[in-house]
């Protein structure tokens, strides 16, 4: 999985059916080490109602359609948590509740 | 998902059977926070009449295959999702109604 | 799918026994914007007798499988059509019988 | 499969429901001619209690949930082995009860 | 698929349980054009048999469950074929039996 922060939101109106009532998500995947953006930006369905800035991290692949909100769904890319903390040789590197 | 555009059109006569009848557009990955095209360039089938020029996204792996006109075909791109905005921070950087 | 020149072959005896009698292809992926080659070399299962210099498109990941050739196969690579024509902004980058 | 280090581990209280009780570990991807971390980091399911600083491989795809701890769960990367030795052209690179 | 040639192993005493008695080899990916390595190191399955120096090509993602010794197992590359012949352009850039 890979850890990201959301920074925007995607709608469309005219899109595959059984994508109708879905939220998404524009996340900026992220080097934990730093918890700095990589710029690289990806298309994500939340089920999770993440917001904006929040820590989460993505599943890829057909794994993307086993959650709650993505069954049967023709997805990639699926948040499947918002992160609290992530700690690096010991050391928190991120803490929501201090962000 | 991948945000892309859509800048042209691949023909092809000779191909596998469960093809016949699907349309292949050319698209161009973006970045978002510019909206400029990467020069990553895919071939994807579409499913919802796009159009050159539109800013799509399309659905990788597997999941390709979920779609209404992709079912049981040999796809690894497919369009699902013409868009209309893209928002990030707070700031719309695609409105279609106004590209 | 990922467009590329068909530029040469593979051949081997040994190799898992579901593969027997299948052809494989070496492909250079293209840049359809210039259609150079960017030496980034794949094998890929032929069902199509494409031959030397041709421009095809292959699919990736278990779509590979859902194809004439490679029902219940490994294969992670299937070149799915041999290309005719590719536009780009109403022009035509390539035409098959103009080669 | 990848190899890579344990550097850290990754904690969300909120994440899908499939996931509750699993262990999220972050890993660092190495080249294992030098052993050294390439900053290219993962989360990843662990069943194995690998603990920090062990190398270990971990698989990706449709094939991480095919494990005793991922079965039906939504990952895209699960540890599946906590590695002894590495040996390149008759060398050991690493032997763990050497490290 | 990937050319790529055996250049070691990976012992792993502490595995997924479903990898009891599978042999895992590092390859390092090849550019069949020079046959130089790329040094970019993956951990694939053997069910060929391969030895050090050999080329080979292997499969990634689901594809990789489908051969006769990966069947139902958590892998990601799987090496399919040990190769005899390469040939670009109608030279041989590499044969095996005048390696």
């Amino acid at each position: 999985m890979v850890l990201a922060k959301v920074i925007g939101t995607v709608v469309s109106a005219h899109k595959e059916e059984r994508l109708a009532g879905v939220r998404f998500l524009l996340l900026d995947k992220i080097n934990p080490a730093t918890m700095q953006g990589k710029g690289d930006l990806v298309v994500a369905i939340d089920g999770l109602d993440a917001g904006p800035g929040e820590i989460v991290f993505f599943v890829a692949g057909s794994s993307a359609r086993l959650t709650a909100v993505t069954d049967g769904k023709p997805t990639d890319a699926t948040i499947i948590a918002i992160v609290d903390n992530i700690e690096i040789g010991g050391k928190y590197v991120y803490q929501k509740d201090k962000a």
